[in-house]
Protein backbone atom coordinates (compact mmCIF):
# COMPACT_ATOMS: atom_id res chain seq x y z
CA UNK A 1 0.00 0.00 0.00
CA UNK A 2 0.64 3.58 -0.56
CA UNK A 3 2.05 5.56 2.32
CA UNK A 4 -0.32 8.52 3.64
CA UNK A 5 0.77 10.51 6.11
CA UNK A 6 -2.06 12.73 8.01
CA UNK A 7 -0.89 15.64 9.87
CA UNK A 8 -2.75 17.57 12.50
CA UNK A 9 -1.14 21.28 13.56
CA UNK A 10 -2.70 22.94 16.72
CA UNK A 11 -4.09 26.09 17.77
CA UNK A 12 -0.81 27.66 19.26
CA UNK A 13 0.85 27.55 15.65
CA UNK A 14 -2.19 28.44 13.72
CA UNK A 15 -1.73 32.20 16.45
CA UNK A 16 1.91 33.26 15.77
CA UNK A 17 2.46 33.96 11.89
CA UNK A 18 5.69 33.17 11.99
CA UNK A 19 5.36 29.41 13.64
CA UNK A 20 2.77 28.99 11.25
CA UNK A 21 4.91 29.91 8.08
CA UNK A 22 7.45 27.58 9.11
CA UNK A 23 5.53 24.90 9.63
CA UNK A 24 3.88 25.31 6.05
CA UNK A 25 7.26 25.37 4.48
CA UNK A 26 8.58 21.94 6.55
CA UNK A 27 4.89 20.74 5.23
CA UNK A 28 5.51 22.09 1.83
CA UNK A 29 8.96 20.28 1.53
CA UNK A 30 7.31 16.52 1.64
CA UNK A 31 6.58 14.77 -1.42
CA UNK A 32 4.33 11.95 -0.45
CA UNK A 33 0.52 11.97 0.11
CA UNK A 34 -0.51 13.98 2.96
CA UNK A 35 -3.44 15.61 4.46
CA UNK A 36 -3.55 18.37 6.89
CA UNK A 37 -5.67 18.74 10.02
CA UNK A 38 -5.89 22.54 11.68
CA UNK A 39 -6.91 23.65 14.56
CA UNK A 40 -8.86 27.04 15.07
CA UNK A 41 -6.81 28.73 17.77
CA UNK A 42 -7.39 31.82 19.76
CA UNK A 43 -8.70 34.04 16.89
CA UNK A 44 -12.31 32.87 16.93
CA UNK A 45 -12.55 33.94 20.77
CA UNK A 46 -10.68 37.33 19.74
CA UNK A 47 -13.23 37.86 16.48
CA UNK A 48 -16.18 36.21 18.47
CA UNK A 49 -15.56 39.17 21.89
CA UNK A 50 -15.62 41.98 19.39
CA UNK A 51 -18.97 40.76 18.01
CA UNK A 52 -20.07 40.50 21.23
CA UNK A 53 -20.16 36.27 21.38
CA UNK A 54 -18.92 35.17 24.71
CA UNK A 55 -16.91 32.00 24.44
CA UNK A 56 -18.78 29.98 26.72
CA UNK A 57 -16.86 26.64 28.38
CA UNK A 58 -17.59 23.34 30.00
CA UNK A 59 -14.17 21.28 31.10
CA UNK A 60 -12.06 22.86 28.22
CA UNK A 61 -14.75 22.54 25.56
CA UNK A 62 -16.50 25.03 23.85
CA UNK A 63 -20.63 25.07 24.20
CA UNK A 64 -21.70 25.50 20.17
CA UNK A 65 -24.61 27.87 20.20
CA UNK A 66 -26.30 29.07 17.23
CA UNK A 67 -24.17 32.50 17.01
CA UNK A 68 -20.79 30.27 17.93
CA UNK A 69 -21.26 28.21 15.42
CA UNK A 70 -21.01 31.00 12.40
CA UNK A 71 -18.47 32.25 14.14
CA UNK A 72 -16.42 29.14 14.31
CA UNK A 73 -17.79 28.63 10.80
CA UNK A 74 -16.26 31.90 9.44
CA UNK A 75 -12.97 32.01 11.56
CA UNK A 76 -12.09 28.13 11.23
CA UNK A 77 -13.63 27.22 7.80
CA UNK A 78 -12.93 30.75 6.18
CA UNK A 79 -10.17 33.03 8.07
CA UNK A 80 -7.70 30.05 9.01
CA UNK A 81 -8.34 27.09 6.54
CA UNK A 82 -7.75 29.96 3.26
CA UNK A 83 -4.95 31.56 4.46
CA UNK A 84 -3.05 28.12 5.25
CA UNK A 85 -4.52 27.17 1.88
CA UNK A 86 -2.98 30.17 -0.24
CA UNK A 87 0.22 30.27 1.69
CA UNK A 88 0.76 26.09 0.56
CA UNK A 89 -0.08 27.58 -2.71
CA UNK A 90 2.14 29.92 -3.02
CA UNK A 91 4.67 26.98 -1.65
CA UNK A 92 4.10 24.59 -4.68
CA UNK A 93 1.44 22.78 -2.49
CA UNK A 94 -1.77 22.03 -4.61
CA UNK A 95 -3.81 22.54 -1.17
CA UNK A 96 -7.79 22.19 -1.34
CA UNK A 97 -9.56 23.20 1.99
CA UNK A 98 -12.70 21.26 3.24
CA UNK A 99 -15.29 21.43 5.87
CA UNK A 100 -16.66 18.05 6.26
CA UNK A 101 -19.68 18.92 4.81
CA UNK A 102 -17.22 20.19 1.59
CA UNK A 103 -17.74 16.70 -0.84
CA UNK A 104 -19.52 15.05 2.09
CA UNK A 105 -15.98 14.90 3.04
CA UNK A 106 -16.96 13.67 6.82
CA UNK A 107 -20.24 13.36 7.79
CA UNK A 108 -20.91 13.71 11.72
CA UNK A 109 -23.84 13.35 14.17
CA UNK A 110 -24.71 16.07 16.54
CA UNK A 111 -23.59 15.28 19.93
CA UNK A 112 -26.80 14.14 21.98
CA UNK A 113 -27.87 16.06 24.48
CA UNK A 114 -26.99 14.66 28.33
CA UNK A 115 -25.82 16.07 31.25
CA UNK A 116 -24.50 18.94 29.34
CA UNK A 117 -25.89 20.36 25.68
CA UNK A 118 -22.36 21.29 23.67
CA UNK A 119 -24.93 22.79 21.32
CA UNK A 120 -23.57 22.51 17.50
CA UNK A 121 -21.10 19.71 18.18
CA UNK A 122 -20.24 16.98 15.84
CA UNK A 123 -19.22 13.58 16.81
CA UNK A 124 -17.04 11.76 13.88
CA UNK A 125 -16.99 7.65 13.18
CA UNK A 126 -14.71 6.30 10.07
CA UNK A 127 -17.59 5.14 8.34
CA UNK A 128 -18.61 8.76 7.92
CA UNK A 129 -15.12 9.39 5.71
CA UNK A 130 -15.81 9.71 2.21
CA UNK A 131 -12.78 7.95 1.28
CA UNK A 132 -13.47 7.92 -2.70
CA UNK A 133 -13.03 11.55 -2.89
CA UNK A 134 -9.87 11.84 -0.72
CA UNK A 135 -8.16 9.00 -2.75
CA UNK A 136 -9.43 10.66 -6.09
CA UNK A 137 -7.64 14.05 -4.77
CA UNK A 138 -4.90 12.30 -3.21
CA UNK A 139 -4.23 10.60 -6.84
CA UNK A 140 -4.51 13.68 -8.40
CA UNK A 141 -1.86 15.15 -6.42
CA UNK A 142 -3.65 17.77 -3.90
CA UNK A 143 -3.39 17.79 -0.51
CA UNK A 144 -6.59 18.08 1.77
CA UNK A 145 -6.76 20.48 4.43
CA UNK A 146 -9.32 19.77 6.82
CA UNK A 147 -10.36 22.04 9.43
CA UNK A 148 -12.38 21.98 12.51
CA UNK A 149 -15.68 21.17 11.18
CA UNK A 150 -18.15 18.70 9.53
CA UNK A 151 -21.89 18.60 8.96
CA UNK A 152 -24.90 16.72 10.08
CA UNK A 153 -26.23 16.02 6.40
CA UNK A 154 -29.47 18.11 7.65
CA UNK A 155 -27.96 21.19 6.57
CA UNK A 156 -26.15 22.17 10.09
CA UNK A 157 -22.47 22.72 10.16
CA UNK A 158 -21.04 21.24 13.51
CA UNK A 159 -18.02 22.29 14.96
CA UNK A 160 -15.40 19.18 15.65
CA UNK A 161 -12.58 18.34 17.76
CA UNK A 162 -9.72 18.40 15.56
CA UNK A 163 -7.75 15.88 17.53
CA UNK A 164 -10.50 13.44 16.68
CA UNK A 165 -11.15 14.25 12.88
CA UNK A 166 -7.26 13.51 12.35
CA UNK A 167 -7.65 10.11 13.87
CA UNK A 168 -10.91 9.10 12.33
CA UNK A 169 -9.28 10.04 8.81
CA UNK A 170 -6.51 7.84 9.96
CA UNK A 171 -8.57 5.15 10.79
CA UNK A 172 -10.31 5.40 7.71
CA UNK A 173 -7.88 5.57 4.84
CA UNK A 174 -5.72 3.01 6.81
CA UNK A 175 -7.80 0.71 4.50
CA UNK A 176 -6.22 2.34 1.11
CA UNK A 177 -2.58 3.39 2.54
CA UNK A 178 -0.41 2.92 4.48
CA UNK A 179 -0.89 5.43 7.35
CA UNK A 180 1.04 7.68 10.05
CA UNK A 181 -0.61 10.44 11.78
CA UNK A 182 1.40 12.83 13.49
CA UNK A 183 -0.09 15.42 15.77
CA UNK A 184 2.15 18.43 15.86
CA UNK A 185 2.40 21.06 18.70
CA UNK A 186 4.12 23.21 20.74
CA UNK A 187 6.06 20.53 22.81
CA UNK A 188 8.90 18.36 22.18
CA UNK A 189 7.07 15.27 22.40
CA UNK A 190 5.33 13.60 25.32
CA UNK A 191 6.56 15.17 28.52
CA UNK A 192 8.35 12.61 31.63
CA UNK A 193 9.22 16.17 33.06
CA UNK A 194 7.99 19.35 31.93
CA UNK A 195 10.91 21.65 33.24
CA UNK A 196 13.94 19.95 31.58
CA UNK A 197 11.40 18.88 28.36
CA UNK A 198 12.57 15.18 29.07
CA UNK A 199 10.42 13.81 26.20
CA UNK A 200 9.13 9.91 26.38
CA UNK A 201 10.14 8.78 23.14
CA UNK A 202 8.10 5.67 22.98
CA UNK A 203 4.60 5.47 24.59
CA UNK A 204 3.00 1.26 24.50
CA UNK A 205 0.06 0.71 26.24
CA UNK A 206 1.95 -0.67 29.56
CA UNK A 207 4.24 2.24 30.24
CA UNK A 208 0.99 4.89 29.18
CA UNK A 209 -0.95 2.86 31.68
CA UNK A 210 2.06 3.78 34.15
CA UNK A 211 2.53 7.53 33.50
CA UNK A 212 -1.21 7.98 34.09
CA UNK A 213 -1.43 6.53 37.45
CA UNK A 214 1.55 8.42 38.66
CA UNK A 215 -0.33 11.47 37.41
CA UNK A 216 3.17 12.34 34.89
CA UNK A 217 1.16 12.68 31.66
CA UNK A 218 -1.79 14.84 32.39
CA UNK A 219 -5.31 15.36 31.87
CA UNK A 220 -4.63 17.57 28.66
CA UNK A 221 -2.85 14.87 27.05
CA UNK A 222 -4.82 11.69 28.05
CA UNK A 223 -7.79 12.51 24.69
CA UNK A 224 -5.06 12.54 22.62
CA UNK A 225 -3.14 9.85 23.50
CA UNK A 226 -6.56 7.71 23.91
CA UNK A 227 -7.29 8.88 20.60
CA UNK A 228 -3.74 7.68 19.55
CA UNK A 229 -4.35 3.78 20.64
CA UNK A 230 -7.64 3.75 19.30
CA UNK A 231 -6.15 5.13 15.77
CA UNK A 232 -3.98 2.15 16.47
CA UNK A 233 -6.09 -0.34 17.54
CA UNK A 234 -7.95 0.22 14.08
CA UNK A 235 -4.97 -0.05 11.50
CA UNK A 236 -3.38 3.02 11.39
CA UNK A 237 0.40 1.99 11.09
CA UNK A 238 2.02 4.09 13.45
CA UNK A 239 1.29 7.55 15.68
CA UNK A 240 4.02 10.54 16.77
CA UNK A 241 3.51 13.27 19.13
CA UNK A 242 6.36 16.04 17.66
CA UNK A 243 7.13 19.34 18.15
CA UNK A 244 6.23 21.61 14.70
CA UNK A 245 9.39 22.57 14.07
CA UNK A 246 10.38 18.66 13.81
CA UNK A 247 7.89 17.73 11.02
CA UNK A 248 10.68 16.02 8.96
CA UNK A 249 12.92 14.54 12.06
CA UNK A 250 11.51 11.33 11.68
CA UNK A 251 13.53 10.80 15.00
CA UNK A 252 12.28 13.28 16.84
CA UNK A 253 9.19 13.18 19.57
CA UNK A 254 6.86 10.61 20.64
CA UNK A 255 6.26 7.31 19.04
CA UNK A 256 2.85 5.73 20.22
CA UNK A 257 2.87 2.03 19.43
CA UNK A 258 0.87 -1.18 20.14
CA UNK B 1 -19.74 17.63 -25.60
CA UNK B 2 -21.62 17.40 -22.13
CA UNK B 3 -23.80 19.99 -20.90
CA UNK B 4 -22.67 22.14 -18.09
CA UNK B 5 -24.70 24.90 -16.60
CA UNK B 6 -23.16 27.45 -14.66
CA UNK B 7 -25.31 29.24 -12.17
CA UNK B 8 -24.79 32.77 -10.56
CA UNK B 9 -27.02 33.97 -7.16
CA UNK B 10 -26.58 37.15 -6.25
CA UNK B 11 -25.97 38.91 -2.83
CA UNK B 12 -29.92 40.08 -2.53
CA UNK B 13 -30.50 36.52 -2.51
CA UNK B 14 -28.32 35.56 -0.18
CA UNK B 15 -29.42 37.85 2.02
CA UNK B 16 -32.68 36.66 2.62
CA UNK B 17 -32.82 32.84 4.07
CA UNK B 18 -36.51 32.37 2.70
CA UNK B 19 -35.44 33.17 -0.92
CA UNK B 20 -31.86 31.62 -0.61
CA UNK B 21 -33.70 27.79 0.36
CA UNK B 22 -35.84 27.93 -2.19
CA UNK B 23 -33.15 28.67 -4.75
CA UNK B 24 -31.34 25.80 -3.17
CA UNK B 25 -34.32 23.39 -3.42
CA UNK B 26 -34.98 24.30 -7.25
CA UNK B 27 -30.99 23.72 -7.60
CA UNK B 28 -30.83 20.89 -6.14
CA UNK B 29 -34.30 19.51 -8.74
CA UNK B 30 -31.43 19.82 -11.56
CA UNK B 31 -29.52 16.53 -12.56
CA UNK B 32 -26.81 17.61 -15.12
CA UNK B 33 -23.39 19.04 -14.30
CA UNK B 34 -23.85 22.74 -12.71
CA UNK B 35 -21.37 25.05 -10.68
CA UNK B 36 -22.58 27.14 -8.63
CA UNK B 37 -20.87 30.71 -8.14
CA UNK B 38 -22.55 33.05 -5.16
CA UNK B 39 -22.11 36.58 -4.11
CA UNK B 40 -21.81 37.77 -0.45
CA UNK B 41 -24.37 40.10 0.07
CA UNK B 42 -24.96 42.40 2.89
CA UNK B 43 -23.62 40.09 5.63
CA UNK B 44 -20.20 41.46 5.17
CA UNK B 45 -20.46 44.57 5.56
CA UNK B 46 -23.20 44.15 8.68
CA UNK B 47 -20.00 41.91 10.48
CA UNK B 48 -17.74 44.43 9.12
CA UNK B 49 -19.75 47.25 10.99
CA UNK B 50 -19.49 45.04 13.92
CA UNK B 51 -15.97 44.51 14.08
CA UNK B 52 -15.30 48.38 13.08
CA UNK B 53 -14.24 47.88 9.58
CA UNK B 54 -15.80 50.61 7.63
CA UNK B 55 -16.69 49.62 3.97
CA UNK B 56 -14.99 51.91 1.42
CA UNK B 57 -16.42 51.96 -2.06
CA UNK B 58 -14.98 53.66 -4.82
CA UNK B 59 -17.95 53.96 -7.97
CA UNK B 60 -20.24 50.89 -6.54
CA UNK B 61 -16.68 48.74 -5.93
CA UNK B 62 -15.67 47.81 -1.74
CA UNK B 63 -11.91 48.75 -1.63
CA UNK B 64 -10.23 45.72 -0.15
CA UNK B 65 -7.52 46.52 2.27
CA UNK B 66 -5.86 43.62 4.71
CA UNK B 67 -8.44 43.82 7.05
CA UNK B 68 -11.48 43.74 4.42
CA UNK B 69 -10.07 41.20 2.75
CA UNK B 70 -9.82 38.88 5.98
CA UNK B 71 -13.41 39.86 6.75
CA UNK B 72 -14.49 38.88 3.31
CA UNK B 73 -12.48 35.94 3.66
CA UNK B 74 -14.42 34.58 6.60
CA UNK B 75 -17.36 35.65 5.08
CA UNK B 76 -17.63 34.46 1.93
CA UNK B 77 -15.57 31.77 2.18
CA UNK B 78 -16.91 30.50 5.46
CA UNK B 79 -19.52 31.99 6.74
CA UNK B 80 -22.05 31.95 2.92
CA UNK B 81 -20.25 29.21 1.01
CA UNK B 82 -19.87 26.64 4.38
CA UNK B 83 -23.98 27.25 4.80
CA UNK B 84 -24.94 26.84 1.38
CA UNK B 85 -22.75 23.60 0.55
CA UNK B 86 -24.44 22.07 4.04
CA UNK B 87 -27.75 22.98 2.71
CA UNK B 88 -26.93 21.44 -0.80
CA UNK B 89 -25.78 18.07 1.42
CA UNK B 90 -28.83 18.22 3.11
CA UNK B 91 -30.74 18.81 -0.12
CA UNK B 92 -29.09 16.05 -1.56
CA UNK B 93 -26.76 17.00 -3.49
CA UNK B 94 -23.04 16.65 -3.27
CA UNK B 95 -21.51 19.96 -3.59
CA UNK B 96 -18.28 21.46 -2.81
CA UNK B 97 -17.15 24.82 -1.50
CA UNK B 98 -14.10 26.65 -3.34
CA UNK B 99 -12.39 29.54 -3.17
CA UNK B 100 -10.30 30.34 -6.29
CA UNK B 101 -7.18 29.22 -3.75
CA UNK B 102 -8.61 25.89 -3.42
CA UNK B 103 -7.21 23.12 -6.01
CA UNK B 104 -5.52 26.18 -7.15
CA UNK B 105 -9.40 26.34 -8.98
CA UNK B 106 -8.90 29.66 -10.07
CA UNK B 107 -5.17 31.62 -10.31
CA UNK B 108 -5.66 35.56 -10.37
CA UNK B 109 -3.65 38.85 -10.71
CA UNK B 110 -4.27 41.59 -8.04
CA UNK B 111 -5.82 44.46 -9.78
CA UNK B 112 -2.83 46.69 -10.65
CA UNK B 113 -2.75 50.17 -9.02
CA UNK B 114 -3.83 52.99 -11.05
CA UNK B 115 -5.76 56.46 -10.26
CA UNK B 116 -7.73 53.91 -7.99
CA UNK B 117 -6.08 51.44 -5.35
CA UNK B 118 -8.55 48.95 -5.24
CA UNK B 119 -6.45 46.61 -2.56
CA UNK B 120 -6.46 43.02 -2.71
CA UNK B 121 -8.44 42.43 -5.54
CA UNK B 122 -8.32 39.77 -8.30
CA UNK B 123 -8.38 40.32 -11.68
CA UNK B 124 -9.42 37.02 -13.90
CA UNK B 125 -8.82 35.38 -16.80
CA UNK B 126 -9.86 31.54 -18.54
CA UNK B 127 -6.12 30.88 -18.07
CA UNK B 128 -6.48 30.51 -14.19
CA UNK B 129 -8.40 28.04 -14.29
CA UNK B 130 -7.55 24.46 -13.00
CA UNK B 131 -10.24 23.24 -15.57
CA UNK B 132 -8.61 19.46 -14.75
CA UNK B 133 -9.73 19.71 -11.32
CA UNK B 134 -12.98 20.90 -12.15
CA UNK B 135 -13.88 18.03 -14.90
CA UNK B 136 -12.77 15.68 -12.32
CA UNK B 137 -15.07 16.95 -9.43
CA UNK B 138 -17.80 17.38 -12.23
CA UNK B 139 -17.42 13.25 -13.33
CA UNK B 140 -17.44 12.12 -9.43
CA UNK B 141 -21.10 14.09 -9.67
CA UNK B 142 -19.86 16.75 -7.66
CA UNK B 143 -21.32 20.36 -7.63
CA UNK B 144 -18.48 23.14 -7.20
CA UNK B 145 -19.47 26.24 -5.18
CA UNK B 146 -17.09 29.19 -5.87
CA UNK B 147 -17.36 32.05 -3.85
CA UNK B 148 -15.73 35.53 -4.74
CA UNK B 149 -12.62 35.02 -3.54
CA UNK B 150 -9.31 33.82 -5.98
CA UNK B 151 -5.79 33.69 -4.94
CA UNK B 152 -2.53 35.68 -6.55
CA UNK B 153 -0.45 32.35 -6.16
CA UNK B 154 1.88 34.38 -3.79
CA UNK B 155 -0.15 33.64 -0.66
CA UNK B 156 -2.43 36.46 -0.95
CA UNK B 157 -6.39 35.44 -0.96
CA UNK B 158 -7.93 38.45 -3.35
CA UNK B 159 -11.69 39.26 -3.47
CA UNK B 160 -13.11 38.83 -6.71
CA UNK B 161 -16.87 39.71 -8.65
CA UNK B 162 -18.68 36.88 -8.66
CA UNK B 163 -20.60 37.77 -11.74
CA UNK B 164 -16.88 38.02 -13.64
CA UNK B 165 -15.67 34.46 -11.60
CA UNK B 166 -18.68 32.85 -13.11
CA UNK B 167 -18.31 33.92 -16.91
CA UNK B 168 -14.60 33.02 -16.39
CA UNK B 169 -15.22 29.50 -15.78
CA UNK B 170 -18.05 29.61 -18.28
CA UNK B 171 -15.38 30.60 -20.93
CA UNK B 172 -12.83 28.23 -19.56
CA UNK B 173 -14.97 25.08 -19.50
CA UNK B 174 -16.45 26.07 -22.89
CA UNK B 175 -13.59 23.95 -24.36
CA UNK B 176 -14.93 20.85 -22.59
CA UNK B 177 -18.59 21.64 -22.54
CA UNK B 178 -21.47 23.01 -23.45
CA UNK B 179 -21.79 25.36 -21.12
CA UNK B 180 -25.26 27.73 -19.97
CA UNK B 181 -24.58 30.49 -17.96
CA UNK B 182 -26.94 31.70 -16.00
CA UNK B 183 -27.35 34.76 -13.83
CA UNK B 184 -29.92 34.87 -11.07
CA UNK B 185 -31.39 37.74 -9.16
CA UNK B 186 -34.01 39.54 -7.58
CA UNK B 187 -35.73 40.75 -10.90
CA UNK B 188 -37.56 38.71 -13.73
CA UNK B 189 -35.11 39.63 -16.22
CA UNK B 190 -33.17 42.24 -17.78
CA UNK B 191 -36.27 44.97 -17.98
CA UNK B 192 -37.25 47.17 -20.75
CA UNK B 193 -39.86 49.15 -17.73
CA UNK B 194 -38.92 49.17 -14.52
CA UNK B 195 -42.48 49.92 -13.21
CA UNK B 196 -44.66 47.67 -14.90
CA UNK B 197 -41.34 44.94 -14.84
CA UNK B 198 -41.82 44.30 -18.84
CA UNK B 199 -39.00 41.81 -19.40
CA UNK B 200 -36.45 41.98 -22.94
CA UNK B 201 -37.08 38.50 -24.00
CA UNK B 202 -33.93 38.79 -26.16
CA UNK B 203 -30.98 40.68 -26.21
CA UNK B 204 -28.29 40.54 -29.42
CA UNK B 205 -25.55 43.21 -29.51
CA UNK B 206 -27.64 45.55 -31.99
CA UNK B 207 -30.75 45.81 -29.76
CA UNK B 208 -28.28 46.07 -26.64
CA UNK B 209 -26.70 49.20 -28.08
CA UNK B 210 -29.88 50.74 -28.79
CA UNK B 211 -31.31 49.94 -25.14
CA UNK B 212 -28.02 51.51 -23.92
CA UNK B 213 -28.13 54.57 -26.16
CA UNK B 214 -31.41 55.04 -25.14
CA UNK B 215 -30.38 54.69 -21.52
CA UNK B 216 -33.05 51.87 -20.72
CA UNK B 217 -30.59 49.96 -19.73
CA UNK B 218 -28.83 51.11 -16.50
CA UNK B 219 -25.58 51.00 -15.35
CA UNK B 220 -25.93 48.37 -12.60
CA UNK B 221 -26.50 46.25 -15.42
CA UNK B 222 -24.18 46.98 -17.86
CA UNK B 223 -21.16 45.28 -16.88
CA UNK B 224 -23.28 42.31 -16.34
CA UNK B 225 -24.18 42.32 -20.14
CA UNK B 226 -20.55 43.23 -21.14
CA UNK B 227 -19.72 39.86 -19.36
CA UNK B 228 -22.32 37.58 -20.73
CA UNK B 229 -21.36 39.09 -24.51
CA UNK B 230 -18.16 38.43 -24.13
CA UNK B 231 -18.73 34.73 -22.70
CA UNK B 232 -20.64 34.49 -25.74
CA UNK B 233 -18.04 35.80 -27.71
CA UNK B 234 -15.29 33.51 -26.21
CA UNK B 235 -17.24 30.28 -27.10
CA UNK B 236 -20.01 30.05 -24.23
CA UNK B 237 -23.35 28.64 -26.10
CA UNK B 238 -26.07 30.34 -24.14
CA UNK B 239 -26.49 32.85 -21.17
CA UNK B 240 -29.70 33.83 -19.55
CA UNK B 241 -30.50 36.65 -17.20
CA UNK B 242 -33.30 35.30 -14.74
CA UNK B 243 -35.25 35.55 -11.53
CA UNK B 244 -33.80 33.28 -8.61
CA UNK B 245 -36.95 31.80 -8.42
CA UNK B 246 -37.34 31.05 -12.14
CA UNK B 247 -34.26 28.63 -12.31
CA UNK B 248 -36.46 25.52 -13.96
CA UNK B 249 -38.30 27.54 -16.19
CA UNK B 250 -36.48 27.84 -19.27
CA UNK B 251 -38.63 30.11 -21.15
CA UNK B 252 -38.11 32.79 -18.33
CA UNK B 253 -35.99 35.79 -18.11
CA UNK B 254 -33.88 37.60 -20.68
CA UNK B 255 -31.81 35.43 -23.25
CA UNK B 256 -28.19 37.19 -24.45
CA UNK B 257 -27.57 35.75 -27.93
CA UNK B 258 -24.59 37.14 -30.68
Amino acid sequence: MNKLTIIKIGGNVIDDPKSLDLFLADFAKRTEPTILVHGGGKIATQIGNQLGIEARMVDGRRITDAETLDLVTMVYGGLVNKKIVAQLQANGINAIGLTGADGNSMLAKKRPVKEIDYGFVGDVVPEGVNINLLVSLLNQGIRPVFCALTHDGQGNMLNTNADTIASVLAVALSKSFDVELVYCFEQPGVLSDFESKTVIPVLDPDNYHEYKNSGIINSGMIPKLDNAFDALNAGVGQVRIIHFSSLNNNQSGTIIQL
